[in-house]
């Protein structure tokens, strides 16, 4: 098998190095990955300074530029993101409105630089959201060029009003850890048979 | 205080006599409502032949004319929805869609006829899912000449994954009996202080 | 190129035979796959009598079971619908309700029936709410087990507050036209590489 | 009638000085509001350095505390919004985030500070996605105190597809123009009530 690359992006609102639950749930995606041959590294958005606005390059020192490169040469985009008052949080947003600037750019066959790629979703919150959340990025990603493999989410939540963190239980629920394995699995498979297979010319 | 009436529309799938999570959280709102002299009544939508369309009477036997009725004699409207893959009901979006007619009727003074009155929502499942629900019923009710109290939802669901029903839990959780309270008080104060001082003229 | 098969589930409110701008645009779909040597069906979900519920069958005339033997027959599902208050259509609700059940139906090698299938959805509104509607379906057919192109869905709404139907526009917008044409060749595409190289067992 | 007094919250991705849709939307509530004495300002959120974070006061320069200020000294709040692929710009939710501090302060009577205080919202687009938008906003500022009255949102978007901006349009729409008055009206009535007649003690 051909050897696949992932990028995580974090998009907690806790700079490192401080402990972060999307971070652990994103790198439990990361490691799930490598048993598909897929290598690949997580990034925090809020450790960088990534500007608001929709262009490729927003200058004064934005480094969506270095993510986005990162982001171009990756098969597999994973967003890992906390739940905030029920939504995705504002720096996955920012992430999404930095990759609405790949609707303008093409390969030499009129497709968008995303065709090809395939994505995911992790996302964490104390309580009530993962759905919505994911609903929101998937439609978000599939617009800007990524495919969605089947069961492209993993999630914990806890019980309504509970307060414990992700970070913070016991250990990892079988139901969580499940689900990220058939994450990490469908993801290596569709980047992989896209990869040989790309879309046809637009 | 004069008293105010209440309508609860709980859209389970699940007809009656059989119990349903829904209807259980719905009767413990109407039940927080009494403590506030507000009565009222609960009704399944599953129970009756509420036609698809967006108009005041559909024919054919349509009841939602006779429920419709039910709520312009309501000060409150609570929607107590179970949450399927993430989503309020197909009959919570059945009552929507039937809302919708009220945007073409009027008072002689140019306000919907169900500007004054105020809404609520109870939300259960068995995981995730409660913040979007609200989201998505808050905007429709809102939409349609509904005003919303401070904190206009009470709500439960289980740790991501799990499958116990609302209504088989050993006891009502502390917290959403809580937010229920809270709901009721809010609900009650709201519509009094607007039947009191109705919004002006259009 | 081995002939594929689609099924169109439309998801307006009015039966046939009366005109529905959802229907125009899920033909649309079903016309555009042709190019691409699928052949396929439109059904009308409120012309059939799918029961509330989440099983397989509800009995008492359920008319799912009939339409869940087209879906598993086909190779690529389609949603289309109209917005109704800025959300899918009750019936859209109704179909991702019974679409539930497949999480609990597995083939020999672990895997849903559903996966290997890919979806894309056709959105019709007089004005506002494609995105979400996307959103919604997307989210709900990819955790039942459905695979998402790149560029899953095709839409037309009018200027805020307006009120045209797509069907009575005096010519299909180019722009629609052309989102319908790139929908058609990425459903066509993915559904054809997944087909040969099925998801692995689980 | 009592002066009352607004803050709207613009979250335009664009620094100040230069155009913004959602500034210029923004702009026409506050001068609709002021027919109905209610006095306030317009501050964009991107020309202020709001940190990431769901505290009071995230340190380190976070200018949020004197913003929040202003909201706490307002009684109505209004967020303006554009729309960025379908959903709220990330600086509303950046609002949203620090909003959620809210849930941890009250006053001597149990009552969240916000409780009393009405919101509003204004969306622009290019195309699509205010209804969502409003929906994310009105459950967000519900969850944490504030009351929504009948038609909270005014809003303008294109057909589907289409790139004219709001404030290139050769004059405000008669809709959008009717609908911000009517959002103003009812602000203002709901503000002045909810001030004369407090939610009761918790």
């Amino acid at each position: 098998m051909d050897q696949l690359s992932a990028l995580v992006l974090c998009t907690t609102l806790t700079p490192s190095p401080a402990r972060s639950s999307s971070h652990l749930l994103g790198q439990q995606v990361l490691d799930a990955l490598k048993e598909h041959d897929v290598t690949g590294e997580i990034v925090r958005i809020v450790d960088h300074d990534v500007k608001p606005g929709v262009d490729f390059d927003m200058g004064n020192g934005d480094e969506w530029p270095a993510l986005r490169r990162k982001m171009l040469d990756a098969d597999i985009l994973v967003i890992a993101t906390p739940i905030w008052v029920g939504h995705p949080s504002s720096l996955t947003q920012r992430v999404i409105e930095r990759l609405d600037a790949e609707l303008s750019a093409e390969d030499d066959q009129g497709r968008l630089l995303t065709y090809g790629k395939v994505a995911g979703v992790a996302v964490v919150g104390n309580e009530d959201g993962a759905h919505h959340v994911s609903a929101e990025v998937f439609q978000a990603l599939d617009d800007v060029g990524f495919s969605l493999p089947a069961g492209a989410v993993t999630y914990w939540v806890g019980e309504a009003m509970q307060g414990t963190d992700y970070q913070d239980l016991p250990e990892t629920p079988e139901t969580t850890a499940g689900t990220t394995t058939t994450l990490a699995a469908n993801l290596a498979h569709l980047a992989r048979v896209l990869k040989a297979n790309p879309y046809p010319p637009s």
